[in-house]
């Protein structure tokens, strides 16, 4: 015999854009280019066992109330968004209680001084994700990925164990290139006073800086100290934690060739690549229950 | 002050192709084309905090074994290299307690009677992941994705709650298409007995077998139909986990061109898209602790 | 000052699905899954130099009629839908003097034995693309790509030059593998006779056949031998155009653990690659004018 | 009968970085992010026909030739690094008579200060395609790609013929968004004392500032402003192409939810898409030959 376990439901991917007219400096157009995601958690046994859809708001409503929620809000910060649609599904839908919203933001800068001619940034993507639970309240863990990042020296790797499977040699300077992916929880009494777009910055700005001015003997201590910055800059934040691929440039045997490669020249390669995930947390960070799923 | 929490390091993406050269029928050669993943984790604090890389076995190390085990072992399973591979990494490395590998398997086909020659399959990935904890145990999680399944009909949807916001009509018949990613757990006491091939094997056929059998009233029906159907057909899994997206096949409105549609002219939409996830459980499957991580 | 050159537009990637219900064998359903591109040119300087779109018939209509001609011709094959889709254009716009339709199909097998449940075949993508001009008249290139094929031996690479520059070792033995991208034109007085689907089996499996029967000295001989072998098959054929990417696998060298590594293991790369191209033509075939356009 | 026809062959897609240690503004480095490909055409009918290879220069030698050219030649502009490469395979191989190389450059932009501390771009791609021919002597295509652009309004369309399938409303305000995808040709003439680098900025500035600049009536003549704006700017281009999809954001209908939509919330779809192509061409602008090829 079998049992129903964990299950949610809900729109992925909503690509809408808002224009909030003559909103931003100047009179210029503010833009809100998004990737919506929602999900659905709660009393769905009847769906699943029998097909019976009494308790199923179809995802295309779910998709209908975004567009309508963008022109009620305006071109407001994305977790500003999130928390608003995550307790709108939960209170407005009795067999919900749970809600998941996911946004992922597009940056654009304005073009020339039209006020509504845009280029898209392309550096990274903004996130956010919303779970508002019935029980368990309601978590915000914002986040950036694809921020890719090199320092062309200041890196060094060495001191790791020897086992009959390593050909790896020591280094004292090698190029470290990663992809930031990044995401922070916030502390559960922050989230009614937080100036969202204050603490991206912020945090965005401690990554690049961290990054820059961290003279790294491995990844994972760039890692840590990336997240113990963050925690720093931040103090809303409780616990951040990291995806960083390792983007391996190695450098170009030229010796064949007559010529020699004093840190010059680097393949880029693709695959296999390190990867290397951590967490860090305040002390006393609350336990991340629902907030990372 | 901050802490540093769960981590993980490893080689990911791996793509390693094995051929074991006449060991199949009639001679043909066997092959294995993987992308392997590995990640290690254990008393990796040093190189988190101080740069102190002691117990660091480099990701290229790793890479390096899982070379030299696919020489040693030949054209095996995926989940008998990856058992092997996790134990590998945690009883020869005394600070590394816990070891997780991945791979995803391409399948071939056989083309002529050469027996060397190939042409890859493309309908489906076949996955594993192998997590060994010095404390936990061991834990085996198989799988597939992106296999595309669609039925022209024998799908309702209706009897869904009508909010402000919908405006989706019901139905008595639409196209029900998805992309199955499906992974199913295995009863800890089963993993030393397992002919994994032959559980793939059922599992897929079950899936592809129950999909085209079952008269759909939601996908979250088709979910459970399908998890429920591979625990029966194969006894030695506790969990199966879905992830099912609905792509969308709008019907097209004919009617400003004087012809009708009746249910013959499909657009097929990108985003956004339902998303259905999902468990079905045994009775008293067993707690699945970092199986799924 | 400047002038006009070439120009076209269109609707990309039309995702269109087909259901003929109860056409098939056994009265199961025929699935044509496709992605419909339409490109017009003839009289459109006004719309360039001044904005008067009054020659531009709208890239939203074009869809409108791929999907209308969808309903009026069934199921059939893509060079028939692209042939009357790109004479409809020309003919019912005077100052559209070109029409260029491109499709690719997806390919779906049936599963069990409902008639109306399929499971993506994922093995490649069948093209065409129809050009008809006012003046030059009409052709056909059909195709296939991402047909991904592999010998695990029967392929040799030696005697090339050694220039300053070359480091790789001659071989009597190496992995070739390929993804095929392959064009076919037609004999221009062969189109309104062609069975097009037979001449796609045809054609893919000479180039199964061929590149399992062939004992390659470089991808160059390959290349050759396909395309000869393609219009010696189906003589309606006179020019093929091949794409072959050269991806490579290289041998692990394993000496540094103890192990050989005779032909056994190998890495499959991502990037570089190299990339092969070329043209096999029958003799007198005519000049392809706007054909591969 | 068959016959050889065009063909080439060449490594694709050498992915390498160049550090010009202390090279730039205050000691700081210069990165070259390239990737890299090659095309070499010639005397080439022995492989194709009979495997024999003695005119093959390996890939694996075009790109060993490529790595140890960026060290002797350091961090230049792409031109001037395709020039000298094309120009070196056909004087030392005899039997070449024709080298393609097309590079695609990945911006960074320092961070902080230390010189040495980058993060990738992302806004657009740089390319340059050179070809160098034994009898048709050189030429330069550069261009850019991926470049995203959006207007939220100062964009019409309407005027447009109304066929039997055409339902679009006209409209007098709309997005305008596309991905500029431009390539120039410089007359030939002129490459000996090209300012590589400034004439990208240039012609990237010409056409953000078009792009910003120009109310639009269509696509098409967005495309002709813009390319006659390029060769304006830079009067070494004699010919720009330019292929614009119309990146479609569609209003949502907000009226069954009682709200209006002034242009506020949009739906940005993915496909189809409208896909506009056109060359500009400066008057006596000399035969592209194999320019584009």
């Amino acid at each position: 015999m079998v049992q129903l376990g964990a299950n949610r439901y809900g729109k992925a991917e909503i690509r809408m854009v808002r224009v909030a007219r003559g909103a931003g400096p100047g009179g210029s157009d503010v833009l809100r280019d998004w990737n919506v995601s929602t999900s659905l958690s709660g009393d769905l046994a009847g769906s699943h066992l029998t097909g019976d859809n009494s308790n199923v708001l179809a995802t295309d409503s779910q998709k209908n109330r975004v567009y309508a929620l963008a022109k009620e809000l305006g071109a407001v910060e994305p977790e500003t968004f999130a928390l608003a649609l995550a307790a709108f599904f939960t209170a407005s839908q009795e067999p919900i209680s749970r809600a998941r919203v996911a946004i992922e933001q597009y940056g654009w800068n304005p073009v020339g001084s039209t006020g509504y001619s845009f280029a898209r940034a392309g550096d990274l993507v903004r996130t956010t994700t919303v779970i508002h639970d019935a029980e368990a309240g309601t978590s915000v863990v914002s986040g950036l990925k694809d921020l890719i990042v090199m320092n062309t020296t200041a890196s060094e790797f060495w001191g790791y164990p020897k086992d009959p499977y390593t050909t790896l040699p020591e280094t004292k300077d090698r190029i470290l290139a990663t992809a930031v992916n990044a995401g922070w929880r916030f502390w559960p009494d922050t989230l009614d006073r937080m100036d969202w777009g204050a603490a991206f910055t912020t945090v965005k700005e401690t990554i690049l800086g961290t990054f820059a001015g961290t003279y790294s003997y491995s990844l994972q201590q760039m890692l840590y100290t990336i997240g113990s910055a963050i925690i720093a800059a931040v103090p809303e934040i409780c616990e951040v934690r990291l995806t960083l691929p390792n983007k391996h440039h190695f450098i170009v045997d030229l010796t064949p060739f007559g010529l020699d490669n004093d840190r010059e020249v680097y393949h880029a390669d693709d695959r296999p690549y390190g990867l290397i995930e951590g967490s860090v947390l305040a002390d006393w960070a609350p336990d991340p229950g629902l907030a990372w799923t």
